[in-house]
């Protein structure tokens, strides 16, 4: 058993998630922002990879005051659960994700994340272990589905979903399409990793929705299983 | 002056043209190359880069019959003139594109390319000399527009594209996006080279046409100036 995945990103019409230094830039606007939301608040766990922590030091909160409202009147906490896919447990312990708004974090980390930074970041985050040197995915999301986590989206960045799809856990992606251009061959893509060499090994997507939005489109894909 | 310039490719969900090893993979079906080969058909030469033809070893030739046909009754010569920007000169003499069909085929080099190479070169191609070590994409095609280029197609590389794009010589882009996750951060994408820090860099793009095609997207943009 496992939460169902749902991956959501901005990128430029070439595909890329930010510049080669790896900095946010605006791919959408308030439209796609309040979209994305929605989806936050329908979730019951969001996940992000140690890069985009570093990176962007976001906070995954839910923006809407009457989107929070109404969790807490279903009965479930202000915000999902934060969770940092961080295999050597270097999230910053001033970072924004274990400090704004109230609720559970989680960070998974490997057997071979240094003690002293596990150490570090207890007060702030539950620890889950999994996984070697590199956190075990699929191990990972079990144990999130024993915690209730029945439903999570995942935000990035490029590493993280290519390891979530590659893994075979990723049941929709949802990608808005931006109108420019950052180009660059080190800029991070929505799937980065190593990649896959053969066709039978691609993942297979099922077009769902094409829309347009704001100057660029979002396509709904599902993850053919 | 210089050329009209359509860049077209077909993109993975991901954003890559190709995989790591950049072997072309099957990313849309017939109803998109019979698409590709009828704006091939409208224009007067084709543009790709030294790497695609290293790797896909294309002939680039129109494969309609009717179209081939209309061409000639249009006065035109069947296949449009065959452009590889290749700045060593290391077009194989048996590469695909330098034999397969009639007319005209220019091999652009700068003033680095090996003599030795660009003589074994000379019987089959036209060779233009533009920039000291890599090709000015600017001044060549101010030159093709002196051989009445008006329309250029440019059908990839991602070295090549970001070059165009980063000269600002790009008038329309169109892209076919693909059902599949091909993956990998080495994989080629739509824009390589450096790529862009600055979001006032950035090319802007206008969406034009969004139109779900086979199972995936095609996407028409145009360059804003």
């Amino acid at each position: 058993m496992r939460p169902y995945v749902i991956v959501n990103v901005a990128v430029s019409a070439d595909g890329k998630l930010s510049t080669r230094e790896r900095r946010q830039v605006k791919i959408s606007g308030k439209e796609d922002f309040d979209r994305v939301d929605e989806i936050k608040a329908g979730c019951d766990a969001i996940m992000v990879g140690i890069g985009t922590v570093l990176a962007d030091d976001p906070s995954l909160t839910i923006k809407s005051a009457d989107r929070i409202a109404e969790r807490v009147r279903n009965g479930k906490p202000e915000h999902p659960v934060r969770i940092v896919v961080d295999s050597q447990a270097r999230t910053p312990p001033d970072a924004k994700i274990l400090h704004k708004g109230p609720g559970l974090r989680i960070i998974a980390v490997s057997l071979a994340a240094p003690e002293e930074n596990i150490s570090a970041l207890k007060n702030h985050a539950e620890i889950i272990q999994a996984g070697e040197v590199t956190v075990d995915l699929p191990v990972l999301l079990t144990k999130l589905a024993e915690k209730g986590i029945k439903r999570l989206m995942v935000e990035g960045g490029g590493t993280l979903i290519w390891g979530m799809l590659s893994a075979g856990l990723v049941d929709e992606l949802t990608m808005f399409v931006g109108n420019i251009i950052i180009g660059g061959k080190d800029a991070p893509t929505l799937a980065d990793g190593t990649g896959y060499v053969l066709e039978s090994d691609f993942p297979v997507l099922e077009r769902m929705d094409v829309i347009p939005m704001e100057e660029g489109v979002l396509i709904h894909w599902k993850v053919r299983k």
